[in-house]
């Protein structure tokens, strides 16, 4: 086993990237309920689409070399045959001098090579009078023009979107392989915490906040969350859940609990496992007390602050590309962007700190501006677009500077 | 009544503007399902919060007085009375020289006005010796800091995120007033549309894929959609369907049967309701044949074209605004750039076209490029990144100039 005692933020960054991997246990997925899940396979049509050479307009399908020399000066007579709307199976085939009336979409009858537009035709009985020439092609959509069967349509680790969704029910698609979700359990530990069913407060008591707060962050990433409940600082409470986590969950998120004031709870059933493979207690980082982080050997336990604010900014900071990555998801890195501050940033020096702002506008121009509750404020989250990185060894950011906003 | 037929973008654009309005129907809705959904009633706090004078440190609570002239070389000896962690309810008020243990989160006790860290007390057995002087006020959170009694923490017309979330569970607020969300009926019509459930495709027929796509898009504005199904080009069935599409629903969408080669059904429906307000055949745009639409009293309906590419640019370019302006959400609007055109592009003068796109890097700068295949692919929506707008009149924008992309 690996101990680890406060580590700094880029090894532990380093950690969770080491361990890092997809998910690869697989499920069928229909495709009404597959928006936002990852495609773990490959995927091909079994079609041409279209299927059948169809029209592009209303209009009437020829033998093309029939329109030849057509002209407003010189109609083209042919025989109408059949009339194909759309959804239609053509019953005949063209002979040359013939024609068949084809809606937009229909099939075009066996024989025919081009669709002569309304426009350019004038039905008389079983007549019909051509007054434009078409080439061979015009207006026929062959078969397999769009997708051909066989095609890879979409490739494994894409995430579904409206587009693919679309491409997949144009090829009958219904039912098809993504990954399955990974599964967080989500806790909220402490004698302080109560659930919001509780109407009357009683001193010393807080509502519990991560757990909708993180509930709904940890379902952004593509995992599935289930919230386990408020634990007492009671050792056999939390042993309990804990084991019922791990049993049922690939990653066991918590917060509260990490700090010695609170009891320690939490590193005392850790350090109970037998299978650890990194243990380790404590980031430097700012705000939070220290993260507790645990490898067992395929499950891994991530102990937040209990501080609302503190746990949500470590969650946004470390959990949440891990998370996503694992969904095959994208990363939030790119709702991200450079701004000027418009403020001087006072920090602390000695601990990475992760300073929520708010962008605001001066001179025209969107500037950083940093956020002064502390972080055992709940409005502080509140009022915060994002969050800026200032290392360890800086204590001021001055006005005019440059720096990258993360967005909430 | 008002009959219009094939009328501009910006008239139809002006007339959607026009009968736009706020969904007023209002529910109960628990925090926990509230994500995304519009708060449709100011929001004040029940509570303080915190709501009992409480601890930023792991120290002790003291009476900031007794401490003065403390340093190292001058410790001072209080006497401990307490040890109260998070969640506890202080027993015993503080007098002259004595203090108790205070976790972080946890109650200061009554009369105690700072609190001294860990760091610079020393315990001997119930004595406590204090290295460092602190003012009054030190570390100890006061009641209401975050949010007062009766303040509004959250104004109408918010859409809920994250943090909206985490300060309504703060205050304990399980339950609260939204807006309903716009109940949309969806249909696709056509004898040629199949369902996804058919494995063998006849010639003719092709897979139904506004249903799912439009499903998704509308879902995202908020909307509640409830697809009606697949109808055949019949009138009985047409009327019936949209009898109960209106019965259900806020708003009808159909896709397909706007032109009159598909037969006309749904305008010849459409007309026969009594309480038509304003009826629209036709709107000059490209890509995509006529949009219909119909106000009656309380009702609105359209019938986009049935190519998927088609129907979803209609539905991106005037009903998604629509519909999330209804719902009280933000518009797509935010997801537009101006880019410069990497390569010419033409367009039909007389229509307003809607150009799908796709962004690509040259010379290291993102630039927009045509998609070359036409509306009736499918697999143009899925190359596209989003969408330009091209004037009735412009017939080329040249490579270098300068265009507002709309983003899928």
């Amino acid at each position: 086993m690996k101990f680890l005692k406060t580590i700094s933020v880029e090894e532990f960054r380093n950690i969770l990237e080491s361990i890092q991997k997809i998910t690869t246990e697989e499920e069928l997925v229909n495709i009404e309920e597959s928006f936002n899940r990852v495609i773990s396979r490959d995927i091909t049509s079994n079609i041409d689409v279209p299927h059948f050479r169809k029209s592009r307009m209303d209009g009437y399908a020829v033998i093309a070399e029939d329109t030849f020399g057509a002209d407003e000066d010189n109609l083209i007579e042919l025989e109408l045959i059949e009339t194909i709307q759309a959804g239609d199976i053509p019953q005949k085939k063209l002979n040359n001098n013939q024609c068949s009336y084809v809606a937009t979409g229909a099939a075009v009858p066996k024989n025919s090579n081009g669709v002569v537009m309304v426009e350019f035709a004038e039905v008389d009985d079983n007549k019909v009078l051509i007054s434009k020439a078409v080439t061979p092609g015009t207006h026929v959509i062959e078969i397999g023009h769009d997708i051909k069967k066989g095609e890879i349509i979409v490739k494994k680790i894409v995430l579904i979107d409206l587009a693919t969704i679309g491409i997949l029910a144009s090829c009958g698609i219904k039912e098809f392989w993504v990954y399955k979700q990974p599964k967080v359990s989500l806790m909220s530990t402490g004698n302080e915490i109560v659930s919001q069913d509780i109407k009357e407060l009683e001193v010393g008591k807080i509502y519990d906040v991560n757990s909708v707060v993180l509930k709904k962050a940890i379902e952004n990433t593509g995992a599935r969350v289930k919230f386990l409940g408020i634990i007492k600082d009671d050792y056999n409470d939390l042993k309990n859940a804990m084991d019922k986590a791990l049993k049922n969950s690939n990653i066991v998120i918590l917060s509260g609990g990490t700090s010695k004031g609170e009891g320690d709870f939490g590193l005392r059933v850790l350090e109970e496992y037998n299978d650890i493979e990194i243990l380790i207690h404590g980031v430097k980082i700012k705000p939070g007390k220290p993260i507790i982080f645990v490898k067992l050997k395929e499950k891994i336990i991530f102990i937040l602050p209990g501080y609302p604010t503190s746990a949500l900014s470590c969650y946004y900071v470390f959990i949440d590309k891990f998370l996503r990555k694992m969904s095959g998801f994208p990363l939030r890195d790119k709702f991200s962007k450079m701004m000027e501050v418009g403020e001087r940033i006072y920090s602390t020096v000695g601990r990475h700190e992760f300073k929520t702002v708010k962008i605001q506008e001066e001179d025209g121009q969107s500037k950083i501006f940093p956020i002064k509750t502390g972080s055992e404020a709940i409005s502080t989250m509140f009022y915060a677009d994002g969050y800026i990185e200032i290392e360890e060894l800086e204590s001021i950011i001055e006005r005019g500077d440059k720096r990258r906003v993360y967005f909430f």
